[in-house]
């Protein structure tokens, strides 16, 4: 079981890393200065879960608590440049899709889990989980002037997290260990996204 | 007083589904999937009343103690098409139209009452009543990377609802029973609004 | 030490009337009517404060508790073309700059003492800090459609409010007492922004 946690909490720096890199990335194709890339970096980090807690009125936010992320985040948006570059050269494009994905299904499920915690309907709890994997990427489109990716359809990334959610709801019916409900249902987001972006689904318009 | 409830009850089914219609056409506008067309129909419909409800820190969310909503917007987007072609073939631009103007009537008088009960001063509960009135379609257009239709000023919307908040005020002033201020405010709204739509009225800029 | 929170409270409604303007000034460019003016300069005025409260849970708000300022401005953007020329007649463009300066360092440092007295972690406050001095002019851009001024990088604007919440926080630790850390601050802000401004200095991309 320790192990199960240390594999969640691994499995939650890379997902915040993965998050600020696609929001540094953002930035250095809009040649954003320091302050631009820490908002994006922040912004795609964090958003979904901060919206999360406003949501159900939880507090402190993650990010108050973990105050050392938001001094990584600051030194990384310093160094955007080389931190982007070193990012290039280390890793490959298909990493961080995959971090991304870890990303999406970690905080998704943990949203879900959160809110069901508060005695929050089941439905009101899947709409918790997708708007904490979604929506920090959401409020990084807006604030920079464009249509969310995840509204204009041309990949499954919304649709990967609703099903986790439901995966981790139905896991819960089955009465499934806290960490393997949390493992399972990423994974199955993560397959859903892997999959999903192989073979090019898209939603009906 | 029953009979009045009952209206009341519809009204506010009738102006959730009005929004929500909205919300999916503005969807359908930009060839969005159903992914897209959700977040705008929710947005549409419960995003005024959830920012009043964060504005104001009242809990749970009227989409939380009423989940049958979000099932049936759910429902909606999925097949966001044919309700679309439907609504179309068997309603009139303008029972849309007055079926809008009820719910931002409603919205905004509902939203002022509350403020009130709460014993906020007038002015901040005018305010939050239009905020429940108009910000869902404020959030509809600034997540589509639009200017907020409000904003434009090519019909009084705003302006309708800041009107039907004070009239609301009036009457409390004036003592009237509970039903009938949420119902004449309301129709004053709808009534200025049809009125100002029909004669172009605008403000000077 | 009286002479000293009144010199304090006539920064805050010159802070206020500044910030005011430039949500009517920018009003005033993209020709909306009284509506859009008053959003944006309401936005442009509370939109820090609010948000800073939102994520700090704290009620009421500012502008709840001063309820005549929300007055004023509503009556400002009934006359916004008058008020704007006016402006323009009686004060230089020099001057406004100085205004909004002091708006941005006053804010941000009261931010950062807010959260400092809830206990706050010192980065956590910094944030704050700069949240209420910067995301009021976050708001009015994105809701209006374009990026956020401060994210476009051609002056130092966040940058100035940032350095300010830590020289608050720095004599914090040297214990100088309240209204003098609150006008030094506010002073180093103004002082780098005008400098920063002159020099035309930029961070690095």
């Amino acid at each position: 079981m320790n192990q199960l946690n240390t594999l969640l909490q691994s499995m939650e720096i890379l997902a915040v890393l993965a998050f600020a890199i696609s929001g540094l990335a953002e930035a250095r194709k809009q040649r954003l200065d320091a302050v631009g890339a820490f908002i994006l970096a922040f912004l795609t980090a964090f958003g979904g879960g901060t919206l999360r807690d406003i949501l159900l009125d939880r507090r402190p936010f993650y990010w108050v608590e973990h105050e050392e992320y938001v001094v990584v985040l600051f030194v990384m948006c310093l160094f955007a440049t080389y931190v982007l570059r070193v990012v290039n050269r280390v890793v490959s494009h298909r990493v961080l899709i995959i971090a991304d994905a870890i990303g999406l299904g970690l905080f998704s499920v943990l949203g879900t889990s959160l809110a069901l915690e508060m005695d929050l309907p089941v439905v009101t709890s899947v709409i918790m989980g997708v708007v904490t994997g979604v929506f920090g990427g959401v409020l990084r489109d807006v604030i920079s002037n464009e249509v969310p990716m995840i509204m204009r359809g041309t990949e499954l990334y919304a649709t990967c997290a609703f099903i986790g959610c439901w995966v981790y709801i139905g896991m819960q019916w089955l009465d499934v260990a806290a960490a393997w409900k949390l493992l399972g249902a990423t994974a199955t987001v993560v397959g859903v996204r892997l999959v999903s972006l192989r073979l090019q689904w898209q939603l009906p318009r």
